[in-house]
């Protein structure tokens, strides 16, 4: 239902999710992923694997970038497009200053819309180009984000070749690269509704712990979608949230069963997606980083849509607030998630 | 004129630049800087000054966030609004991962849309809120920024202990937050076009030269907006880019010149009305950062619009998208820039 609010009619259904009027539509994507991505349960459903980490570059930071604009352009190509028919480009990385997505913008010569979402900024960046399309503003825009395991390492942790033991809670940064392109019309799968989501802090101190930190958000905003929307889990083919990893996972069902409500088999997160945890068990919890669900949704999800596999999905991003020197000070580590609703032939929305 | 694509009406003037149909209303909005802004000529337009840079707290980088969350609060009461009221918070900053907007949204506890813009984020977020209100989806959207001189000096540059020489050229990153409550309705300046920035890098490598570094994407925003709009100066009451400060204003000045555009005396710089270059001469060239420009737009430039000095602004944002590890990598500094205009009583647009 519109929701009314003094005179106007939102485009909005519950308290606080947005439903599009005239879907718009994921017109193509693309997917880069690292050596070990590829050699994960889901490495056919990228587009082109990278095996050596620093991709003919002098530095892992010029590698991801490299990474970044080939998806990017990737995604343009596949949709029978050119960059000169791109109004925006929005995009967001792990790295200080998100340094991959501006330089990125630099080579494409598009208007840059620059976001900071940590590992949701595929879904608050579909979100905004979704809103950017049905609002009236734009015909085609680009979305993008990446991450880069070594590149990610050393910025959070540790110099790469310290070769620090990790924990069993803590996840591995994915090396890869998602990129789609949305658009006012044509054909694929259509982006119904987003539910941004607040920012929340149970006290989680321990950067090793991410998945744990950013669940309590993630709960959130798959509780505040459902309750919106009206729907159950049972609406949804599936519901995936980003990068909590087998640890953040659970604790996810966990607290959905306390609001009174069961996912059954209809929740996975991109972490344990996207690597075999048992035989590449070094990955600890499973995978982390902006390229996670960002490289799922732009390569594994939209192939298995447009199979007929899925005809509706939620996909969430879930990004973990924190900075080395927050943590340093003492500061406990608050999440976000943003979801979006993906659908095949949606039809015209009105709110139901 | 709206531009049309396919079977579409784009709420859009010229190539790329955004009209807003029911042009969003800056209801409110609040400033507060630190003692040397408060020295400065416009010191009387901040809402509070604080003089202790720590601001009762343990680290600069938890008195930027008490500072910013002021802000937030304070534009929220001065609409005679409460946070429930709000749909939307945008905030970026320039520290690691927005750190400051993270740990603000935090304690607002409203949907979070991160951004980064480096120093063009007020301008970013403005523009973006424009977009969601005036798209249907929004009835009253937060927006703020900040930055900080010392949080910014140690993360960019040196410990602030060794009191580093800076060169002519070189800016000082003002403390500062501002922040605006956008709607859909009530009184007050309104946003009736956007122009977002493309990213534009001419090879400047240094990061004491940031002005120079700005000054190009500046340049390319402000002549786009004019080309889109069919505008030429004469038709603003004033140009007034982010913080490009001395040197990089007369760049901007040169470059516009060579494209054909005479600004006269309707363009000056943030960066230079915030401080007093003569007697406050340790700004060297003038102020720099996200609450240069950001205190300035939500303090200074809506009171003088209330008071009825100006009817008609082009605000923009500019930001160097640097961060110290691309500087390493020896990569150059690309800038953005995204402009708004603001106007008094500018009744429904159609384009014209």
């Amino acid at each position: 239902m519109a929701v009314l609010r003094g005179d106007h009619v939102l485009k909005r259904v519950g308290n606080s999710t947005i439903y599009f009027q005239n879907p718009p539509v994921i017109l193509s994507s693309a997917a880069i992923g690292g050596k070990k991505e590829g050699e994960g349960p889901l490495g056919k459903d990228f587009d082109l694997i990278i095996d050596d980490s620093l991709y003919g570059e002098k530095s892992w930071e010029k590698a991801e970038c490299k990474m970044l604009k080939e998806a990017a352009q990737l995604a343009v190509n596949k949709a029978g497009l050119t960059l000169d028919d791109i109004d925006y480009f929005l995009a967001g990385d792990l790295l200080n200053q998100i340094i991959t997505a501006n330089f990125t913008a630099r080579d494409l010569e598009i208007p840059f819309i620059g976001i900071y979402g940590a590992c949701s900024t595929i879904m608050e960046g579909t979100a905004l180009a979704s809103i950017l399309i049905d609002g009236g503003f734009a015909q085609n825009v680009l979305v993008a984000t990446s991450s880069h395991h070594q590149t990610a390492e050393r910025q959070y942790r540790a110099p790469n070749e310290q070769g620090v033991k990790h924990k069993p809670t803590a996840q591995w940064t994915v090396t890869a690269a998602g990129a789609a392109v949305i658009s006012r019309e044509g054909n694929g799968p259509c982006v119904t509704h987003a539910t941004f989501g607040r920012v929340i802090d149970l006290g989680i101190m321990a950067p090793d712990d991410m998945g744990a930190a950013m669940a309590p958000a993630a709960a959130d905003t798959i509780a505040r979608h459902l309750n919106d929307t009206q729907r159950t889990p049972g609406d949804y083919d599936l519901m995936c949230s980003g990068d909590l990893a087998s640890v953040g996972k659970g604790i996810v069902e966990t607290l959905l069963e306390q609001k009174g409500i069961n996912v059954g088999n209809k929740y996975t997160d991109g972490g344990v997606l996207i690597y075999d945890l048992e035989t590449q068990n070094e990955v600890m919890a499973g995978g982390s980083g902006c390229g996670c669900i960002g490289s799922l949704m732009c390569g594994h999800f939209m192939k298995e849509m447009k199979k007929g596999t899925y005809q509706r999905l939620l996909l969430m991003g879930t990004g973990a607030l924190l900075s080395p020197t927050s943590s340093l000070q003492g500061e406990s580590i608050p999440g976000v998630a943003h979801a979006i609703t993906v659908e095949m032939n949606p039809g015209k929305q009105g709110g139901s």
